[in-house]
């Protein structure tokens, strides 16, 4: 028999990365329920149907189907099977897919329990999604996401805590910098308009949007293909140069969309947003505005996003972004409900935070430790007494075992390095006799013979 | 448009149903930790052959296969085609499948990693299975198993570990009675070899296992129709009818199967299991022993255990059996391992435990109230002093937010009712002037103006 794998684009996980992976996931969760967010889970596979024509013609070869069960081909007419007409037998042969991404799923779940839900709906949502993408260095074909998303009002307020929650998060996994970037579609939508092309904002903000990649002259080149004329483009110009602090690319912005309602009504949502992080910053805490960065050549999920825009990259890595995000004008119209529902989520790239955490070692080694001790087997009696102290360790939520048999010393030794125990315990006859412990640091090679409440001390602290 | 819905058999969890769900899979998933267990993960998808032929013809049949994507008629055949040939047909198809339970990948994962696995390999597993049954009351088509083995060992420690695991996880989830049944298979092979009928172990046991239900005379007519003669039957009368102790039943076993060393070793292996578990009874723990009966009866899983069998019921509820469990010899066998794995392993099923909780009213209020305080919104002075304070609260790890604008009072505080909030705040031109909140508890109606010091440590409390 051949050596079982797994099919290409998967993974497994072993104890070291589920337990990073966990790590990240249990941080993200933490920020998210720490600031008002309610955890759902939609099921793995939804009906063909809720997912087909949402992700674009690309996106529904991409997603996985699942064959009927039984007998799969009785609805298959003989004509469509002669003429091997794959869409039309597809439609008859499967009814149900994996679900592609975490949004279309919420939108389904939102229209079908609207009379349970209370609005504003703050929910999160860490569960993993299928496309049947060609793999490649990372990019898979399962893999998770972690969104946050509020439906149901368009106050600011939530821009500033996704903005806090984004922060929080990436400082509390010791990532040492990162900048979140923020723009506003209305600005985007200000800048087509003053410079007298307001119907070709897409492939303005396309083109802008390269310039980390292409550079000025490679966006001004774009632009002019694009047919936007030498006038419009010269108005760019100082959009595309200009760096400075926060506040003097608003002044800046707020003279060039001043004839610009639309514009200056994005200039004044970013405003709220940067002066109310502001407020916020206390002297003991994070800093979040050393972190924050208006960055107007910013168009991520341009044709979705009505609002603001999120982008979060960590800073010398060559690792893509790391997060995203932004406020969408209507959720549910795809699934035909009649009001409108406004909204705006955040999502963690779970598998980059993941490359860029291992990339500069960050994971704490503890993380990687499940097992703290291990008590060494010297025989069946030795066993019980080291059996009754793991309980006591267990009860204060140490993680600890006993060897199972009494194998030699080199081969129990081997496994407790091989885990990375920090901690190893042997008791003998001299320890049975004075109801002692002798309790081993892997890592100072020290050892002492102790109680067992010196020994729940020692390895506590 | 039709209201969106979901395939039959799968589930929505709201914000209340995945909170008392996570309730659940973290109790369980920290008794796993501390007791040395390591996580690992598996992909949703393997390949088909990994999965076929290790459930039985039923078995196959309800494994969700998927679609091979792209053009996935190319590799069929024309003659399989025009056959309306299925089976063959399939094969051409579909590659990948669903998993159908979490121990046939984890095998192909020990198989597939050997060379990286310290043995004994403790993991333990929380992931969902998909399976194509008919949907009825409490069963589904996607639902979570949550299981712990030990492979690479046959010491007996670790049944003892198994039985404080299950005695733990139950205890902290509050069911206030519970009985783990531990049988052996060794002990139902003793049984059958003294009554003459060793070949017959299936029989006698599959008949033994349905006293239960369908009583002892139902048990007996079950025996004659299988072939097992009036004298063999006769034998097992007392072994059906015997009540006693743990200590007065292995006695009587202990004479009765004198003769069969199989049955012998089975005898010692219980002894061992509940006198360890004994010795281990500390005065301050919840006692194990109470909760623990030899149940001769107890033939689960027959085909697959070679030791220890466990199975767990909740006493005084109408709800099936909530855990199971056993030895196994073979763990790698059907992926052609040539070295024999041992080990032993159980599985708490989650979705009967949530119903026992729910029927018995015993999940913690505290577990679905997500939000713990809600700072009523009066207008933007009044929403920024709500985000400072906010801050504060969420730097204690209290999950708070401020309403999202200056809605009508009666709105809010329906938010706050419907979210099941303990705690609102209300900071109104009073308080904005003293620099103090009125915190208001939701269940006993009291409100006090206090400082942030004081808010804090009223709502910790």
């Amino acid at each position: 028999m051949a050596k079982p794998s797994i099919p290409k684009g998967t993974r497994d996980f072993g104890p070291v990365e589920t337990a990073r992976r966990q790590y990240i996931f249990g941080t993200i969760q933490h920020a998210f329920k720490k600031y008002g967010f309610a955890q759902i889970e939609t099921p793995a596979m939804e009906n063909t149907e809720t997912l087909m024509g949402k992700y674009g013609d690309e996106g529904d070869r991409l997603i996985f189907k699942i064959l009927n069960s039984g007998d799969y081909l009785k609805k298959v007419g003989d004509n469509d099977l002669s003429n091997r007409d794959s869409q039309q037998i597809l439609r008859s042969i499967s009814e149900k897919a994996l679900r592609y991404d975490l949004t279309v799923p919420f939108a389904r779940f939102v229209v079908q329990h609207q009379n349970e839900i209370t609005f504003p709906f703050k929910r999160y949502q860490i569960q993993p999604v299928w496309r049947a993408d060609r793999p490649q260095k990372g990019r898979y074909r399962e893999f998770y996401q972690c969104d946050a998303d509020v439906v149901g009002s368009d106050s600011l307020l939530y821009e500033v805590e996704l903005v806090q929650i984004f922060n929080e998060v990436l400082a509390n996994l010791g990532i040492p910098s990162f900048t979140i970037k923020i723009n506003n579609r209305k600005v985007l939508s200000g800048i087509a308009e003053v410079i007298g092309e307001p119907e070709k904002i897409v492939d303005i903000t396309v083109a802008i949007d390269k310039l980390d990649k292409i550079g000025k002259d490679g966006v001004n080149k774009e632009l002019k293909e694009k047919g936007i004329n030498d006038e419009a483009t010269a108005k760019i110009q100082p959009l595309i140069d200009f760096t400075g602090s926060t506040s003097e690319k608003l002044t800046f912005l707020k003279e060039l969309l001043a004839s610009s309602e639309v514009g200056m009504n994005g200039i004044a949502e970013l405003e709220y947003i940067f002066q109310t992080l502001e407020s916020l910053e206390t002297s003991g805490d994070k800093s979040v505005t050393d972190n924050v960065e208006l960055d107007i050549t910013l168009a991520r999920g341009l044709n979705y996003y009505t609002g603001a825009i999120f982008e979060v990259k960590a800073n010398n890595v060559s690792i893509g972004s790391i997060c995203g995000g932004g406020r969408y004008d209507d959720l549910t119209g795809v699934f035909g409900a009649k009001e409108k529902l406004s909204g705006v989520g955040i999502s963690f790239g779970a598998d980059r935070i993941y490359d860029v955490l291992n990339e500069l070692n960050l994971f704490p080694a503890e993380v990687q430790a499940h097992l703290k001790v291990l008590v060494i087997n010297f025989g069946e009696k030795e066993a019980l007494e080291g059996m009754k102290l793991v309980q006591k360790l267990r009860a204060k939520n140490i993680a600890s075992e006993v060897y199972p048999d009494a194998a030699k010393m080199k081969k129990q030794m081997k496994y407790a390095n091989d885990k990375h125990v920090p901690f190893v315990v042997l008791i003998g006859s001299e320890e049975l006799n004075q109801g002692k412990f002798t309790l081993k640091n892997m890592e100072t090679g020290n050892q002492e013979m102790i109680s067992a409440e010196q020994l729940l001390q020692a390895v506590q602290a």
